[in-house]
């Protein structure tokens, strides 16, 4: 066991202060991590606001940690002491299930994954994220970042990057393909770049044309405003995929009706409430509504090497950790261009 | 022109009536066809009652025809008098669209397709459909009922079958895979006989056991009540699609908690009101929810084929023209098994 410091948040709701907290002993397939950073998503807001269900108190948030690895367990093969890492949202997961055996870790079908904090271990005790100095997470949960990739820049990439390059991926976004990205914060302007990365060609919609030059720097080929009742009967029936990155409730059948034939819209954000949408908006044109969770690991690692290839790192605000409820305050009110990040050496 | 003798609503929810209706000559493309036999579905209630938008009166109903080839145009080439063709739920379209000419006439572009009767044709003049002597159909939209199946039960193959194959084969029902459906209706009953032909694992979910003896001789492999709240606890995660024919509304979030990953609800059922579903039913499996309407020109056709190779036609109940309003109100109380067709030589 190690004390660690860490910045948590002591009951619901509760602004998130400096605390320790144990992390395990190294185990044989373990490697311990230095944070060097960890990215603030909109997910550890909702959870410390116990928004999707009861959580763990003290809850030490953050997924997307970017750091190195200071010590490896005896059997472990794929990392050494010094190796740049980062770990996602899980920790770990059933790995004997057809889902966790073809890499879909995250819908491991024997009562989910383990996530990365305000869940329970194998061991029986809580797991705690990425706003402290150091974890330790077995290896088959940890992923390589690239050289080139800086490790700020990278580590939103380990929920904002594989929240979107998974399904821009298993939707086939690529040339020839038209794609609309559904708001542009820290999910969507990941989007932006990877499906711009990709060979799409991006539209962006956004409530307002505020963000527009920053969505064309960030790859858009387009940018519409959703504000404007027009946007919906010029691009009727246009898009090959929407990937709606907001979890505000939608009027669902009004971007239903921007999809083509056969056109998917996937919905990434997780409201906290139960949203609704009208069925018939699909009849016509065989469209479709679905949802996608983060990516299984090998995928991340794959996100992860694209990324690097092709120069895409996620536009950032570095914080120090004593600003943590400030930005979630900014958060909430979407006064972030486009991630904050903690520089973890100032909890 | 040609006068023929049909059966009509005169008035939006007005019982139907025998009169008389105009048929347009025959032109270049145009066959004439006698007709033999018309299904009854429950879309031509809807429509009648006005449900799904103010119709056109007097309304002849049927999608669902099956008859005899009896007069060609000069430059028709698929047909000859004497052929035993069908015609399903439109008689035309754009042909121009990327959709009509990907044999996906159903979801054309331009306004969609021209339905075979509640609908303007490009002459301006009102469509009228099968509860009637004969029909004048431009070639291409008409198919042709290879030997072996009977008209009379071929006749509700030309939607109710069109309608379940069409999203079976697009979402690969065969072989390994589950597939439930939900209903055993008019259109259920083909899901059920046609999801079997192609090698998939098929359970019928039903309101209650009884119609379970049908179910097993029809080809599903299971039959559960979802009366019983044990079945969603049963069969969670268990179907990789699910077909449901139901228009009533549903519990969207407990059937898409039947899905495996990746799986997909699609409907067919067109409800009159909107139906609402709980997006985070779809959140954690990658699951989609869908709708798929009829099939194309071309794989209705190819519909006809299988179903003739596999000895696949509807379980009927033949009736007289004067019986239409009675079987009206059995389809309304779900007392028929499986489609009413009318022998249209009692007109």
């Amino acid at each position: 066991m190690t004390t660690v410091a860490a910045y948590a948040a002591p009951a619901p709701k509760a602004p998130l202060e400096r605390t320790t907290i144990e992390r395990r002993a190294v185990g044989e397939s373990d490697v311990l991590i230095d944070i060097e950073f960890a990215g603030i998503c909109h997910s550890d807001i909702h959870q410390v606001q116990d928004g999707w269900r009861p959580g763990t108190f003290p809850m030490v948030p953050g997924h997307e940690i970017a750091g190195v690895v200071s010590e490896v367990g005896s059997g472990v093969t794929k990392f050494a002491v010094g190796d740049r890492v980062g770990v996602g949202c899980m920790v770990d997961s059933c790995r004997e299930c057809d889902n966790c055996r073809a890499g879909l870790e995250q819908y491991c079908t024997q009562g989910g994954p383990t996530w990365t904090y305000n869940d329970t271990g194998k061991d029986g005790e809580p797991t705690y994220g990425g706003y402290s100095e150091k974890v330790v997470v077995d290896e088959n949960f940890v992923v390589r970042i690239p050289e080139g990739l800086s490790l700020d820049v990278a580590a939103p990439l380990l929920c904002a990057g594989i929240t979107t390059y998974s399904p821009l991926k298993h939707w086939n976004a690529g040339p020839g393909k038209k794609v609309a990205v559904v708001g542009l914060g820290g999910l969507g302007h990941m989007g932006v770049k990877i499906a711009h990365a990709l060979g799409a060609e991006v539209t962006v919609l956004s409530q307002s044309l505020r963000k527009k030059d920053d969505g064309l720097r960030l790859g858009a080929d387009h940018y519409y405003a959703t504000g404007d009742p027009a946007t919906f009967e010029e691009l009727a029936g246009t898009f090959d995929l929407i990937l709606n990155t907001v979890s505000a409730p939608l009027d669902f059948s009004a971007y239903l009706g921007l999809l083509r034939t056969d056109g998917t819209m996937v919905n990434v954000g997780l409201p906290e409430e139960p949203v609704q949408i009208v069925l018939q908006s699909l009849f016509g044109h065989r469209r479709s509504i679905s949802s996608s969770g983060i990516g299984g690991i090998a995928e991340t690692q794959e996100m992860l090497d694209f990324c690097a290839e092709h120069g895409l790192g996620a536009e950032i605000e570095l914080i120090r950790a004593d600003q943590i409820n400030d930005a979630y305050e900014r958060v909430q009110a979407s006064d972030v261009r486009y991630r904050f990040v903690i520089d973890t050496s100032t909890i």
